[in-house]
């Protein structure tokens, strides 16, 4: 009941990395760097929230190119991705901030320890089923969706149902922002990115 | 019964590739591009469907070198390759009309929302057992396998079997348009790709 | 009792790659190259076999230098390394002929349509678990574990510990060729590889 | 009862990679290189253990710049990363006499026959529940989570909380050394990595 009425407030959504938009897993490259693997059915609901004008931000503790990217692609705004976020709180209430919302419109998601804080701060604090015991108990809502894996596509296409917005245009106009080698070809197919 | 009759009229396949030819993941890499992991019978059953002389057409939101190559490996011509597909509706169908086949001729698998137009207008409308509610609802078979898992290895199968086409000849010229470091292996050592 | 008999007459091995070695994933690379996910363990036991002295050879479709250096790592010839095989069956006997070994006293592992033929040939025919129907009716043993999740283990280890060949020595040296970039470390830090 | 007593004795931790910071699973590339996949939830429990003064060594058979990388930024020290670890059992000893410890101060953990040595000499030997037979004979405590999937923070969690240093400080420095995306862009955004 109580999640339900959350669920109708909420006008923004913010997203850990690592154990929320994926499974934990992170493949290590030689120059130290982190690749990730994200999940198609979550990424359509992120562009979906995102087409229907809702703010959203990336919160990690993480940090890589391939972030941004990704982050971009799904029409997520540079300044609401906040990467090497150990202490997620202030990125969390600066996200708020920066939209005129109060954190009690606004749902946390996140898996681990670090994510706590915010989680505390938030109007609806979301986590996936495989979160850490600690999370769970600090959340209103744990998702039946382990991380990578369809949690987020849960709560989005909870909370966009909800506010009758779960909708798919195909001929709509995107808004993300896709890597170069995209556009290119969009220019040369003539194809709609 | 239904089912049986609509294998036994299928001249041609298209096939979405996020969640049918993989189950959903993409490795997000440091310049943007997504990378796709691909099953190997899976792979295996769309060459068999090629050599037989069936149609086989790709048709995706994505976009990516790696998935052009996997499509022209696989022996699927290059005009039937469609990235970037957000509409996918009017993809399907010009790839019907392609090769003078009705829709109702042809199957397509989808797994998800924007797949739901166009499992509308085939003849066989499948989808893998972990598609979405909405897409489960529009189809007519849905298969007992998961995306990337066999789902799509299960319904050509099924459909060569059915229409006696289910024959591996090991010496046979393959369809398939390989890669430059596997067509230049081959003349090396003078196996026939 | 009849396959306890096979496993003592065991002199060589076999493998498939795709779906033996691994789960049947291939990760398509923007060049067109598929790379591959082995296992720890089951590399493990294709070091014992050969470091043992028995034979192993690596039969596949498929074709990459990753697969080149994988096999060498693992210390098999580079003669025994098998890659474009459509026709697995005359490439198994060409092993056998190399090693002057009779077909029935060499393991031949595999899980799909093309490795049947080979595996008619062999004095011991194996697939994972999750093999297609076709190959298990030609098997004299199903392995319980699937392909890339402890097949490989499971076969040489039965092999070699009913022969009495399981043993691990840390000080003896190996049989692999390493990539240059393991082997000029090895010569920095003075370790042995 | 006497694992809660060595729980509390231990001073210091020792990893395997393969099987143990991940499911055994190595990505093979063209360059004979192999890549692995570690998992958040894990790392995040080292990090605590490094923070908190504990040392942390991982000793590991294979070899990459992957595995220098990650183990520096767990903020584990280059002399305590054990890479080309055929004989793990004097690695394991020359790292409890750089600390000045006592073997039975120290947990080993690993999954495979080279690990056993090592496991034999220290004071809690522990291993994933997919380890082998053999390890798991050889362990004090067999850990309910898999390798990759959360053995590693099980253990970890169990050894800080019976001495009560499992807290997460956000504002702490540290003891990571990044690579150098990282800390470049840690320069640019004057954010505290």
């Amino acid at each position: 009941m109580k999640t339900e009425i959350m669920f109708k407030n909420i006008k923004a959504f913010v997203f850990d990395v690592d154990g929320v938009f994926t499974d934990g897993s992170v493949l290590a490259m030689p120059d130290g760097d982190l690749l990730r693997t994200f999940n198609a059915k979550d990424c359509f609901a992120v562009r979906m929230a995102v087409d229907n004008g809702y703010p959203v931000a990336i919160v990690t503790g993480g940090c890589s190119q391939s972030i941004m990217h990704r982050a971009a692609s799904l029409g997520v705004k540079a300044r609401d991705l906040y990467q090497l976020s150990r202490d997620k709180r202030p990125d969390f209430l600066r996200f708020c901030s920066d939209y005129d919302l109060q954190p009690s419109e606004v749902v946390f998601v996140g898996d681990d320890i670090p994510d706590i804080p915010a989680l505390r701060e938030a109007g609806l604090a979301v986590c996936p089923s495989d979160a850490v015991t600690e999370v769970k108990e600090a959340c209103n809502y744990i998702s039946p969706f382990q991380g990578g894996r369809g949690c987020i596509r849960d709560i989005v296409e909870k909370v966009l149902k909800m506010q009758g917005k779960w909708h798919f245009d195909p001929t709509a106009p995107v808004s993300a922002n896709y890597p170069d080698h995209i556009t290119q070809l969009s220019k040369k197919t003539g194809r709609n990115v």
